[in-house]
């Protein structure tokens, strides 16, 4: 679509899915000039030397100037000091998006910040996370067949979200829809929920007086079980107190689960352990095939 | 070396793990004849014609006429059983070994059924578990790289020892030696712990009116966290109720874990919670490099 093209992009947040959604741009020739805007000159550096970003600027402001499309590509909790500084010099014409895990509290701050050009804005979340991080981990293709969930405003202009859209179809990404009410319950149960439980289980894990051996001698179950405890622990913060709420449910709900188990092997109730057990392994083994 | 070639090796439980220990002895060529055991006759019939046995028997007790060497590798919720049937027929020379993924039990049940042949008998753990499960999902090379935990009892002759780990070394295994107590407390935290968290998970996901949009959106972080969560209800069971007062240890420890961060949420404690998912997070990214 031509209504795509973007003339000057900027990434503020130049890691794995600002560089990602940058390098698949550059790529399929959609893009101009790329503008890389972050807080750490080694990443931005890095950046341009794996031509991610055709420029790197670590002021905000003076960096949308001009721009045709800015993503938000920071950790939520940064979003706000961002908006706050780029709404005052931001081209009414510029589209703004982002790649923000949740999204009741991103929705309302482009409410917040930028009230009269809402028309232009689209929240967005990309389903490509990873336990890697930075620039170093950008990389053409991370999209390919990945969902992209779109959480428009009821003030979002038709024009804004298909361009939003357009650019992510040409990453290879699946579009979703979602109110943002929506998105924050899903994604609470299906990744905030996992990785705070990951954190938590790795902690449990390390305060063993033998957590030496047992790090030695784990094994492909915990590999695969605690990779996401390998995550930004700054980035999980930010989303787990953006998310409070519904997280907290989550966590409640999950911790009733566990006294339930608990209950059923001191009890030493093999039938309904094994039930238990079942029902999970049976949806789990299905899934995803 | 020599000693550890096999005349007749017989695999009790012919799925994932006893047929990729068949496959690979014969690949070496280190047995002779391979009789598997099995309580499903279509498991039976696959094993027979992926040739990853050469004869099958529903009856345990005849298929260890003429044993030289005894795999266990069912459930160890059925290895009173099977070790009850087996103990007045098994040839004195026998070497009975298992791949039970509990010690201390198994330990005990060889002394109960085979107190006078307790110098043939050699507790151990391959350390290749998975979600699959069956004949069809043993493979040659298996155990390549993996660890083999043996926990040899005070009776155990060392010539039966070194057979048995003889034959997990030309199978490409790495051998580890930890009394059972030790082996049992490290797997509750490595192992056992977080197939019960994954099983809880994923029922809790299951509980959710949204389940089917949950199970539509999520990705990578949660395939990789509930892989585990696919695995075999009947072996998670045994293992659970065989490890309880460890894994119940574990499971208590746990959630008081899970308490402290729900109560850091809840406080908005953005520092706290940085601080232990950022102890986890290093920890978990450094392991296994």
């Amino acid at each position: 679509m031509s209504q795509a093209r973007i003339g000057k992009l900027v990434v503020i947040g130049t890691g794995l899915i600002g560089g990602s959604f940058a390098l698949d741009l550059k790529h399929a020739g959609l893009v101009g000039e790329v503008v890389g805007v972050g807080r750490s000159r080694g990443n931005l550096e890095r950046a341009l030397q794996l031509r991610v970003i055709d420029r790197a600027e670590q002021d905000a402001a003076r960096a949308v100037e001009g721009a045709d499309l800015v993503l938000l590509a920071t950790p939520v909790g940064q979003m706000d000091a961002v908006l706050a500084a780029i709404a005052p010099v931001l081209p009414r014409a510029a589209i703004v998006t982002d790649a923000g895990s949740t999204k009741r509290d991103v929705a309302a701050l482009y409410r917040r910040h930028l009230a009269d050009t809402l028309d232009r804005c689209v929240p967005a979340h990309p389903i490509a996370g990873s336990d890697l991080s930075g620039a170093a981990a950008a990389r053409y293709g991370l999209f390919d067949g990945r969902k992209v969930v779109l959480c428009p405003l009821a003030e979002t202009a038709a024009a804004s979200r298909d361009t939003v859209a357009a650019l992510w179809a040409a990453c290879g990404a699946r579009l979703v829809e979602l109110a943002p009410e929506r998105h924050d319950a899903v994604f609470a149960a299906v990744s905030h929920l996992p990785h705070l439980l990951a954190f938590a289980y790795m902690n449990s894990v390390l305060d063993r007086a033998d957590a030496d051996t047992c790090l030695a001698l784990a094994a492909s179950g915990f590999r695969d079980f605690t990779r996401i405890a390998g995550s930004h622990p700054e980035m999980w913060r930010d989303i787990a107190l953006a998310n409070r709420d519904g997280l907290l449910a989550d966590l409640r709900a999950f911790r009733t689960e566990l006294d339930a188990l608990i209950g059923k092997l001191d009890a030493c109730d093999g039938d309904a352990l094994a039930e238990r057990f079942a029902r999970a392994s049976a949806v789990r083994a299905g899934w995803g095939k």
